[in-house]
């Protein structure tokens, strides 16, 4: 669906308000996709870079993950043009990715500085009329089965009209670490039921625990709200928040689609997560599982538990020559790669830079991105 | 030492014979070294390439192989200025790296296609006189002890002007099993042995079995003997490859210093080392055992062995950042190579191809190489 264009939103070139068109203000019932699109991606280093983070590389597909995630939401019978929420560095290949896809983004919020997602969401959410319900996502996980999300969504709605927040929990087939927990309370409606607790990556023992009792969810970070009652949470359990971004906001300058917000209002915004700063502490908390063939293709591990394993259980890209090898992720987009005789390892190769880790053990990426921005490598640009 | 450039080389465009300068002819009782540059190294790869072998690449040091091999007999007062045996292909990047380094060659034989070792000593030899001693030595080895080189150069030199034909053992510091293994028989003279058995390379057991007699040298390829020795026992014991090269010779072509004999003669020649050619089978072979810190450098692991270890016991090169690894072999000339949390583990980046393997195996380059060479992967050239 082609976002509208009318005269008055070319005309406001300084401040936000309220700069959806009038012509849908209060009565296109559509949901409005917000996409965050400002992570950097360092745990997919090398293929991750500053310049080209995760969400615009092709990491699962033909298409890069962005482009994926709002293929997801291109059903103009249920969903607007979204709004994406970008950091300024990144505007130029945003665009460029949507229009070789043919996907058109209603509003491009330029992200001043990056201050975590509540923040983040709050100035899509300042963006949109108090009613309009906002579907907010990461642009950078992978979904299978995108049918599946969209009756979700739909599940969902209802109770998100009524005023509640509401987090989409992702069926747990694993006792992962890595990701946090939403425990399930009594149902509200079919497939509905209130978020009793949100629970941070746990041990092993705590998630195997989780995995057994049957109750618990994985917290996937796609959300549901009324842009008002979102703000309404916000601005009673995180008012200096609130209060940053709506003087962002007030002072934003907007340049046809792309909107800046004030970038010395913004950095004064506390850099805290959705899930920190409201999720966990409101009232009128729904959670709605879903079993979509998620993942948050968060880490070279993720991306080898997704990808196709060959009959040696190796993840294999192009370029790359494995012998007597055994479940490893090869990947190249530079030199050719061979193996011989090694197992459980990940090898991600680039033009310029070459990372050699065991499997299982990949978020020990941070450790070299550490040891790279120390000085200041030009293989993170 | 300037090689003798008398007028009757220069003339000789064509035959090989004698083609030693008259000067020297039965006067100059310096030794010739003969320099074998014909490998091709692909036991190193993706380093070594066909353009451009282990020999001629600075693995241990500032200098190639081969450079740091001419050194060893660069003094005048000993030594002849060498020939070398190169494959065509070859001469104009020895030639470069001998001018670079300001030495000189007094002959470039250019082997027209690899016969193994018997059949290019033989070209040599016959580019000598028949008196003349000739220090047979492959181009590729380590050798951190050139004194002990020398002394025990020296210390064969009465044994192989009797017409001996001597070999250098190298006196093992583990049971290596991909090493030949010469036996020592009767003392000869101080520090000279009969040779009494060569082994090929023999399993492990059998290697630890030689290690605790202590009668057991490795059969380091070096090798020293008067031209006419060697041409009578090839004679005698490869009387194919005698003729065959006889006539390749005889239908040489010579340019300056360097001399192309005939390929389709040589051709003929049956591709035998010199161990198996005349070393096993000929009468009076000695053995003189030197402890001069050699290594064949032939291996990723024999890179490793002689490498300078870090803390962790890695041997790494430039452009590598290894982190929490441990007894790693990592190499880069071509993208930044980081590794974390990898033990035991080689890694070898170009421009164009990285290998990965287990330490301890590196032999097994060799079934990538073959797979690389059915394809005709351009990283092998």
């Amino acid at each position: 669906v082609d976002p509208p264009s009318g005269g008055q939103r070319r005309c406001q070139s300084k401040g936000w308000g309220r700069i959806v068109s009038a012509e849908q203000d209060g009565q296109d019932r559509r949901i409005t996709p917000v996409i965050l699109s400002g992570g950097a991606g360092t745990r997919l280093w090398p293929r991750s870079r500053t310049s080209k983070p995760k969400q615009m590389l092709p990491l699962t597909g033909s298409e890069t993950m962005l482009q994926m995630t709002m293929r997801r939401v291109a059903d103009a019978a249920l969903f607007r043009a979204p709004m994406l929420v970008v950091s300024e560095q990144h505007a130029a290949i945003v665009d460029a990715q949507l229009s070789e896809a043919g996907l058109a983004a209603d509003l491009l919020i330029l992200e001043p500085s990056g201050r975590n997602t509540a923040p983040a969401i709050a100035l899509a959410a300042m963006a949109a009329n108090a009613d309009d319900l906002l579907l907010v996502m990461p642009s950078d996980h992978r979904i299978t089965d995108p049918d599946s999300f969209t009756a979700a969504v739909e599940r969902a709605s209802a109770i998100a009209s009524e005023g509640w927040l509401v987090t989409f929990g992702i069926r747990p087939d694993r006792p992962e670490t890595g990701y946090g927990y939403i425990k399930r309370g009594e149902a509200l409606m079919t497939g509905v039921f209130r978020a009793e607790q949100f629970i941070e990556k746990p041990d092993a023992a705590t998630a195997q625990a989780y995995i057994d009792q049957g109750d618990y969810e994985w917290n996937g970070g796609i959300f549901l709200f009324k842009a008002g009652a979102f703000l309404a949470a916000l601005e009673r359990h995180a008012p200096a928040i609130h209060a940053a971004v709506r003087e962002a906001a007030d002072g934003a300058t907007r340049d046809q689609r792309r909107v800046r917000p004030d970038g010395k209002a913004f950095a004064n915004a506390p850099a805290i997560s959705i899930d920190h700063a409201v999720m966990e502490l409101a009232d009128r908390i729904a959670v709605v599982p879903v079993d979509m063939g998620w993942s948050d293709a968060g880490s070279w591990d993720a991306i080898y538990e997704i990808g196709e394993k060959d009959s040696e259980g190796n993840v294999l890209g192009s370029d790359v020559l494995a012998l007597d090898s055994r479940n490893c992720l090869l990947q190249s987009s530079g030199p050719l790669l061979v193996t011989v005789g090694v197992e459980d390892l990940v090898v991600i190769a680039t033009d310029d830079a070459i990372l050699v880790l065991p499997r299982g053990q990949t978020q020990r990426v941070r450790a070299a991105v550490d040891a790279l921005r120390e000085r200041s490598d030009p293989t993170l640009n």
